[in-house]
């Protein structure tokens, strides 16, 4: 596997694949990879001729009060991963490579779709999200790129100025992957204390019984997101940032569920903030 | 030459040349070609397996009261000139297959290189370029990409955004092409009344003057500026709107010219706004 430290490096490994025909698949991350982000790399393994992972904890997603410094960065851990995933080449550049002397230009998604969810507690985060993305599609001469369903919202906004640019790249969304309890993987749990990880076992347990509810047929959008919110009100270390249900991909509202929807909630279980969804499909 | 409408039009267009292996030119016009163009689609001939032209009057970098209505529309007499150069492809889309419903993606140049010359007086100008060259670019597969030095802070603007988003692309300036006389060839001057056409000598011959001065060894900004604004006051139908002495290409200030640097103007003749520039090289 092939380490790139910069951009003329990531350029000539992609001109090389370009010139040898090969499709090229795009996983980008921030690092700290679990089991989530390995299944990424296996997508893109499966689908494509060379694969390559970003590695880039993006300074311009993070607001200025946002855990940017204490990020976890894992690098050594994170390659032993990905040369075990089959990954060609990991990306890895410094913010001085991304984001140079002189550097001024951001790609903004005007949308609603930005300033609901994670984009309401987080001004400029899907700004930073686009920014970097468009750059490492740029860079990697992605065919296809891979993005997880946990951050929902990101892919609808990277589907977004995807096809708003005409980038010519697809976008593939990878389910949610689980630890055995049912937690959502996420780089962020490591912050969690034992009984705090216990606690946050909340997050799925409330969207199941939503879904429960959606089975026996329940369209009410506001009793489902009552349902999540009653759950998540039996564990006392677990503060409601959000919980949403909105159509998908559009996130508009929806009064009542008559199409695919997306039941998405963000919780802080202590100092940490978690995420997690589900989608719910209309038949 | 192929008139492509649509964006499936080009994206197929552009994967055939890609697929067999043909370096694409892009030259983008907003149409109303006149022979500053045609210079533009003989560099691209010379350069690219390809030539890609595109005739779009971009919606979004006018301004509510500019006149993107009735700026000129002359399909017919474009296409024959294109052809006559030589040019493969034309991309002539509608605003809606370029702005979809629901768009809702800008390509933001956020510097001070936005704010000044032609940008102060036209706010939001820079960001509609932006956004239409990127997908110009993306849909094209543009491997060279050419402007007019005419619109010589488009070039600069262009060349920020192409190397901040890491666009595959490289950006050609191809110098100022003029009427006998002397006058920038155009799409506004059309709207000139034969005595305007004659005031709007004025521009350039001011800029020589300067050049003239430069020559001798004058390097003070404020005085170059003046000796523009002094030829300038000799015309009674000219009323300037800028005259700017600025490093190039970074566009900053530049109280002695010891750079290259970038006089510009723009002028109102009648109703009629004109732009026109020289470059002074620093030895």
């Amino acid at each position: 596997m092939q380490i790139l430290h910069t951009v003329p490096e990531i350029v000539a490994f992609r001109k090389a694949a370009q010139a040898a025909g090969k499709t090229i698949g795009l996983v980008p991350t921030m690092g700290a990879l679990h089991e989530g982000h390995i299944t990424l790399m296996r997508a893109a393994r499966a689908a494509c001729d060379v694969v390559i992972a970003s590695v880039f904890v993006n300074p311009v997603q993070f607001g200025p009060h946002e855990d940017f410094d204490k990020y976890p960065r894992t690098f050594a851990a994170d390659c032993e991963k990905l040369e075990a995933a089959g990954v060609d080449a990991v990306f890895h550049p410094e913010p001085a490579d991304m984001y140079p002397e002189g550097y001024c230009t951001y790609v903004n998604v005007e949308g609603d779709i930005v300033h609901k969810l994670c984009g309401a507690q987080r001004p400029g985060h899907f700004r930073g999200v686009a920014t970097v993305v468009t750059k490492l599609i740029n860079l990697s001469g992605a065919d296809e790129a891979y993005f997880g369903q946990k951050d929902a919202q990101q892919v609808v906004v990277v589907r977004r100025f995807v096809e708003d640019l005409n980038l010519p790249v697809h976008i593939n969304m990878v389910p949610i992957v689980r630890e055995p309890e049912g937690l959502a993987r996420s780089s962020r749990n490591r912050y969690l204390s034992p009984a705090e990880k216990t606690a946050a076992l909340v997050l799925f347990r409330s969207l199941k019984k939503a879904r429960a509810a959606f089975d026996n047929g329940e369209r009410d959008t506001s009793k489902l997101k009552q349902i999540v919110r009653d759950e998540l009100a039996t564990e006392k270390l677990a503060v409601i940032d959000y919980v949403e249900l909105n159509a998908f991909p559009s996130l508009k509202p929806l009064p009542v569920v008559n199409q695919d929807a997306l039941l998405a909630i963000a919780v802080k279980i202590g100092k940490t903030r978690l995420i997690d969804n589900i989608i719910l499909e209309a038949r």
